[in-house]
């Protein structure tokens, strides 16, 4: 396999967080390349590396990737974190889809006009639609499909922590969720991930906002 | 296997119709339910149907999937049209998320408040972000990836019938696209589908429109 794995991407979670934190499962080390400048993005778009013209972009294995969930399912696939058959992968990717549609929610806040009411409303549809699925395929199991660690559970155990920091306590009524996250925290490369120093990314704030507006020459918030 | 697939979904394209495509391509006969009423849907609901609350809902072998990606890449994995090998497949995969981003806006179209500028700009990018890219792919290659037929052309065929319906000539700039949809044509499958009577559906309509706003509750076009 060809050189090291390098992301480029924003200093900050958005799409690529996701990508860091199955690299790291997967004990795949990296390099980050911070996307800070509109004339770094014009740069990548005319030495044709973005083929949608979109980021994330991840170099591996001698190709140039983009499109987020087809680079979560190469290096799912590629590691042996994808479910072990075509009935297994199906349903990895059906809580995996489950877990983007609302990780990426709480992904669009900061772009949001009206952020108390989107609160309000991820907070509902994560106790109601989302954390009930997923306390019932932990029911009775260790991961959630196959018995044996997939990309699902390393997105739901981000999706985790990423509801407790906007929503301290919604895991109160999912005892199953709360063991699953306890007992993912116990992995060694989730503990270091999380660690001061890790290239874990801390939540957004203004910077990460400004940065993406300028380099995407977006002059008001999108939502 | 077990019996027939049968899809449950609105009397229309939206987020079904890349499903509906794909089936007929696989060959694969299916039958559908549609959702007509907010009652329908509650009972799906209590039922336990819908695992995230949402359609597409597909019973297949024994089973019933939702989230329409893990859908599409279990047929395809199924049918020998998901790519040959690791690399393949993500190649395929890649092609087939840009392809979803540009179908997806066209999709929410009839939800949108200011149609004109939205139109407008899925031309834009679909002549300079995404056409291209499929232009290029083509050059010198019957398929996207690999030599031979994945879901990602049955998509991108689907993807330029949408595109030349709002902006009739949008391939003139595009040669190998023009021959790539005139070879996809003449599959007999495919023919056979865009023949009145065929389970293919019309482009929206306000019948559409008002019935997910009435099954889903809807008060107001959410975009």
């Amino acid at each position: 396999m060809a050189g090291k794995v390098v992301l480029h991407y924003f200093n900050g979670r958005g799409k690529m967080e996701s990508i860091r934190w199955l690299l790291t499962v997967a004990e795949v080390d990296f390099d980050e390349v911070f996307l800070t400048t509109r004339e770094q993005y014009l740069k990548l778009l005319s030495d044709g590396d973005l083929m949608f013209q979109q980021v994330p972009l991840v170099e591996m294995d001698d190709m140039k990737l983009v499109q987020t969930k087809a680079i979560l399912n190469y290096i799912a696939e590629k590691h042996n974190l994808h479910g072990k058959d075509l009935k297994d992968k199906l349903m990895v990717n059906i809580h995996s889809e489950g877990l983007m549609d609302l990780m990426e929610m709480i992904m669009m806040l900061p772009f949001a006009a009206d952020v108390k009411t989107k609160l309000d409303n991820i907070q509902n549809k994560a106790k109601d639609r989302y954390l009930p699925v997923f306390e019932k395929a932990l029911s009775g199991a260790i991961y959630l499909v196959g018995g044996r660690l997939s990309c699902a559970d390393v997105q739901l155990f981000e999706c985790t922590l990423m509801l407790e920091e906007k929503f301290a306590g919604i895991l109160a009524e999912f005892p199953k969720l709360q063991s699953f996250r306890d007992m993912m925290n116990r992995i060694p490369a989730i503990s270091r991930f999380q660690q001061p120093g890790s290239k874990r990314k801390p939540q957004p704030d203004d910077v990460y906002v400004k940065t993406i507006m300028e380099v995407f020459d977006i002059k008001s918030p999108f939502l």
